[in-house]
């Protein structure tokens, strides 16, 4: 699809299909339902998006996305200050969030170290996370909630590493077969290291 | 995903995701993209859209998308004139387009007759397409070029019982087994259609 019929479809074609998940024809059926609809629509769209990338925070402190200059969960009275969840990104917060599984409090990256895409640690929130580590008495347990993959594998060494002279108890999220899923379609991978990795009953999960 | 750390992301999530084939959590990787980019990005989007949603202008013969106020196709002194293909909207013109098969004109309906999405004939145009037809000598074929659900064949017969009595000969493109679709997946429907409209061997296709 080369030939739009007009030179300002092209563009909004193309700078929409820019965006991640999004494809040439995505893009065009976005473009024709926003030519359909009130132009009210396309500019209640273009300035939540401009208004967005021009006034959101990150909390000083944890990094995650905020209003204010410190988010909600590091001001929270009623969090667990002694365990520190480690994330990629404010995504990931999110699912923690609603898992309703957690109280403690976070950290977030904004990435993972990745040689391929020119991410090196110090692009990521790294340095303020060894900054709250040190002269700590409160936080007793950092919790790696990364990606199984090759760069959350790659991050989680590298801060093992930097956080293994503070002393501090080191944690994984569990890998293995998800609930409700079934045995026989899981990978290789995850079923083996779900059997390497096997809890007992009637024991503590380690 | 209800609780987003700040009401500017939360704002933007909602725009995006009132966009055709992009739920929240699409949304919400968008906005994520947006952070990490350069703001330029967001500016570059949202300008596009604005300006793309105000200045385009549709041909005023044909209805399709165009940056003038008669479009490339009406204007080409190459095209077909003896024939004219109604389509449901711009994407449909880009698709024949990329044929390379079709060399008539286009009629542009904007939309397709559905009395549940509250859209009638009077909503598509369909005035237009009979003013073309009106005291008009060139124009010796319809071709409809349209979905093929409820909607389609629902504008289909609509539009046939209008054109028939300017006397002009009608047809629809054909139904049946896809170039390189497997005859045991397709739908019955479908190859039920291919049986009844079958084309013989040495004999021009009607």
């Amino acid at each position: 699809m080369d030939q739009y019929p007009s030179q300002l479809i092209e563009n909004a074609v193309k700078e929409i299909s820019r965006l991640p998940g999004i494809g040439k024809k995505s893009a065009l059926r976005i473009v024709l339902h926003l030519l359909k609809k009130d132009s009210t629509l396309s500019k209640d769209l273009a300035n939540s998006i401009v208004k967005m990338r021009e006034e959101t925070q990150y909390c000083e402190i944890c990094g995650n996305i905020s209003d204010q200059k410190t988010c909600q969960v590091c001001l929270s009275p009623r969090r667990d200050r002694s365990i520190l969840c480690v994330v990629e990104d404010t995504r990931d917060v999110l699912a923690i969030e609603n898992t309703g599984q957690y109280n403690g409090l976070y950290h977030v990256l904004g990435g993972l170290i990745s040689p391929l895409d020119g991410m090196g640690p110090e692009e990521l929130n790294i340095g303020k996370l060894q900054n709250r580590l040190k002269d700590n008495l409160e936080i007793k347990e950092i919790l790696l909630a990364l990606s199984p993959n090759m760069e959350g594998d790659t991050t989680a060494f590298y801060l093992s590493k930097k956080i293994a002279s503070h002393g501090i108890k080191l944690s994984s999220i569990a890998r293995g077969i998800p609930i409700g899923g079934e045995l026989e379609y899981a990978d290789e991978i995850t079923l083996g290291r779900s059997i390497a990795s096997r809890i007992q009953y009637n024991q503590e999960n380690k």
